[in-house]
């Protein structure tokens, strides 16, 4: 069965990328493609490697255009999505690809975001272990809004999580750095994005705390299990298009040994198609799912200093954002999870 | 009065590094330049960066090229300049850029570089904070025998030493990620380094505490002040040619305020030519340290976690490695600190 | 019907990129990998991003492993091919992805290879134009023996060849100068193409009519229907991992018009699936093909001098290697052409 | 003597090179900066690599602030500096770094810039060869108006010249090809000059003779001899901040030998501090004038197509803009002309 599929916000680089992983997706059938500044132009006129979509031209962003579709796929600016969803079928599977429906707690959203809270969809981070068993696939199945994860969360979540459900590290006094490259922030106009500002350097951002995926990092903990969990998150912006490689760090709980670490880190994503936990001595570059919907996952353990290291690449616009839409997406439709989705990365 | 000098192992990164310093030191005359593989070649031809040094040929890398200058500059792989530097004049300063020299313990050395241990030299970070009061730097006047410092040390050290100094945050339980460019690792030929691999993409290195720069900047610290000491430290790789960014945390002592800590940085590199502590709210990139033997800090306080997050910036061949040790040079001859070392970064 | 594959020379850039474009590929079994080596060990142990493969080892390359399958990639290095090739069935598909059976003139081969002057194969740029009509794709239906074109050739050769055919170009004194990303230069470990060197600097080689792709474009473009024919070609190596931007400009003959040409442009690659003329005043990106097995070609007249230029963008390892490969392969096979071949690339 | 400066549009990427430049130069001495909407901010909030400057503040670029000064060196957008140079005394040097006074010629003005033209200044490549003898520096000697040049101007103008003043080139067909950076476009907000964009691609822009330098290149040749003159030049857009890569081509006249050639370019250049041409078989790359006042010249012959190959690499920033801005405000005062300009690149 073919479904109908609508993209909104198919000029940035989040819609972009749902555009082109749609394009290899079997099941899925583009029919409308959405923008705001950019509509009325040929979609390849606006995002010139999308050459399979052919002379479509991108519409304006309404409900009407939107409508009507058993898929739509929503890469709008935060705060843009829920007055559009609200106006969709409930039969329409809606995946909102930003952060309007991530957090659960309104006090959240208020810190970290500010304005009003809008409630939380189904998170898509399919492979998040829970508490008890099971993962968060398991609340994806049969829905209809599914709220994409943010890029770093993703990283973050996915790093340490393991460890927190095996009950093998310490669930406070975390802390992780990321070197990310710039598309995760969009094609916002803004002069410290500008290639001569980035290339050739490194730079922190959002530094002590402050960074918006930090709650939504704290909230997949605790669905992991971790009854207190605190973080210490810090971006830095280094010079690559695409990728997160994110270093975290945890004290084990005492007596813990490498080798139990490494056990229950592969026992979580034992089946996982899209997520690896490396053989020892391994870490990922992010070149490797450059592309690919993968999460590649290396870690080692300081006994100096008591805390496991783990280090997790993946691709911000595909396992961190549009991939993890797709990939969401055809749990809740039934559909064979890893369909349209690459794994392997374009490197070198 | 001017100085004859002459610099070993001039065809690598560090090595040509110190010459392109020199190249713009008034005191400083280098008349001998020496190499292993590329002797008999023309320094310009095989650092077609340095015009400045015309024809000069190079020559051997022996001790009886060497000898007769009153300062030679070290820049050769470890282990090479122990048995060099003993064939040399008491009375000639010599300064290492290896990491022969730098360690006290020959336990660290053991364990970090493995074979026999050679005793310490004056360490040359000049601006490193001493427990009581002071600074490295009154350790290196008049002295003939110096130390450069790692990179990664340097970039660590000095972003965390005034905390410990003023006994503001907790030393162990210290975490640094660190976003490197590949010139820290020299010229060396292999597979990781080649520019295919690292353009366009991230990787951790050295993961798990492994790092030869640990003991080094456990020392730093212990000389700031810390009884017990430890630190998670994790160098990614990241595509540009120079640069270190420096991600570090530590937990704060119970009570202390970002003021205290703000003030407690700014005061512990007040008169520093070298090391900036920016205003609250700023963060460094490293294109603004590259060329420049300078070193900028940020920080901010995550009261959530209860950490300060210290983010330094330098360039690994400048502050990282050449430029410390023509600071030292300087110190130790006499010469005002700041000559011939450039304090503006080369940017964009 | 599926046809069993063997890949040989599966640890280089080449090799991998096969790899990663077969894992798409419907039709195509991979059973054997071989290397040298690297034999032993796994995959993906040596090409990380090559997740799909699961735990297959490569093995030695040798004729014994290669045979009995019915098709056969070859990713050796220079001259390494003719001597396997020799020990294949006649009914086997050989598909070469070196230089040594791309030159039909042994004094080309000579002149630009050295040593002995191996018999060209059917050549696998199937849509270059030929001098009355029709395509090279018309040589490759059924074929045995396929030698993959050169990476520079193919982004010089598509550029220009539609204008030698329609008689609109002089076809001598053509001038191209390509921006061209290392990993066509394979995974040798040479100086120069370390990162340290490549980021942040652009530089030239083999300038002065010495590339070994000259001699191909050349024999291309006679092909296309020049009678005399010369070209000033230079690669200039860009910080980027992959990817050709190749400016070639032709003097026009006396009244030819910018319609006319892009007519002719556009007429010649009308119903191709992977080499697109863009509209009049767009210029591509090589980031608009990266990882896909698509030419994009935008071109415009200056007047004032009376040259038209081209400019064409590719990734040489798609479509300037291995897309071009299985693109050839499965013309050969009878197979639909653009089967496992992507036409997006992967961007920002 | 010391000569009081004041530098206009400090906020730029250009008017900060002239600054970074300025501050190790001994004769000038830095008392106003001026920008427009960054000012009232300190210097070193807006340009950060800017270390030297303390805390001067930006004051607003109007003519009563800019006035008083020896020497006033302009950075600001095209079109703004006629009106403000209008009220300096004819007494104060001013040195433009934008192109309004770099034409001679009203229609060219009309043709690539658009709007009025206003009259040409003295000209600030002092090593341009003139037709028979002599270069441009003599032009330049106690003026006190100055055009900076355009960056790819004085990339390819340098490449030809030579060669058009020995009489050894065609000065008609040339081309010109150049890989460059960004930065060259400066701090503008554009989509296509995001980081996104621009790292991991190569693009071209300005194709089919329509970039604003190439009259001034035509102009620049013509100076140095040529009658008539015409050249295709097209700039590629590569992933680095700073500089230009230019691959210049030329038809030799007949007989004409590599050694004549070789020892043109060389006598031409015989004596300069900034450009300097490299061995035969030596190509320079654009690290090697990183920071630097220098233009490295390398060059070929292809005797198969009658052409020389000439590549040149400056940094846009220094030789191609501000380090062209101070050295000929040098010799407008009579100071030695190197002074205050490196030679030597940063490199790696």
């Amino acid at each position: 069965m073919t479904f109908s599929v609508a993209v909104a916000g198919a000029s940035g680089y989040a819609g972009g990328e749902v555009l082109r992983l749609l394009a290899g997706h079997p099941e899925f059938d583009v029919r409308t493609i959405t923008a705001h500044s950019n509509a009325g132009q040929r979609l390849v006129d606006v995002q010139p490697h999308l050459r399979s979509f052919g002379n479509i031209v991108l519409q304006e962003t309404t409900a009407e255009n939107l409508t009507d579709h058993d898929v739509v796929f929503l890469a709008l600016p935060h705060g843009a999505s829920a007055a559009l969803a609200a106006q969709f079928s409930h039969e329409t599977l809606v995946v909102d690809c930003g952060a309007d429906h991530r957090l659960d707690d309104p006090n959240d959203w208020k810190a970290f975001y500010g304005g009003d809270h809008t409630p939380s969809w189904a998170y898509g981070i399919p492979e998040l272990p829970l508490a008890n068993e099971g993962t968060q696939r398991d609340n994806l199945r049969g829905i209809k809004r599914i709220a994409a994860p943010g890029c770093n969360a993703s990283a973050v979540s996915l790093a340490l999580a393991p460890g927190i459900r095996a009950n093998l590290i310490e669930s406070t006094d975390l802390v992780s750095v990321l070197a990310v490259g710039p598309s995760g922030a969009g094609k916002s106009l803004k002069a410290e994005l500008l290639a001569s500002e980035i290339m050739g350097s490194a730079s922190a951002y959002a530094v002590g705390g402050i960074h918006r995926h930090t709650p939504e990092i704290l909230q997949n903990l605790r669905k992991a299990g971790a009854h207190e969990v605190s973080i210490s998150m810090t971006p830095v912006l280094v010079p690559m298009a695409r990728g997160i490689l994110a270093t975290s760090t945890a004290r084990i709980k005492p007596g813990v040994t490498l080798d139990q670490l490494h056990s229950a880190w592969c026992a979580a994503y034992e089946n996982e198609p899209f997520v690896k936990v490396l053989p020892l001595g391994q870490f990922p570059r992010t070149a490797d799912t450059l592309g690919a919907n993968t999460c590649l996952i290396g870690l080692a353990l300081d006994t100096t200093v008591g805390r496991v290291v783990v280090v997790s690449a993946l691709d911000n616009l595909v396992k961190g954002t549009a991939g993890a839409a797709i990939q969401s997406a055809n749990i809740a439709l039934g559909l064979p999870e890893a369909t349209g989705l690459p794994v392997n990365g374009v490197a070198p």
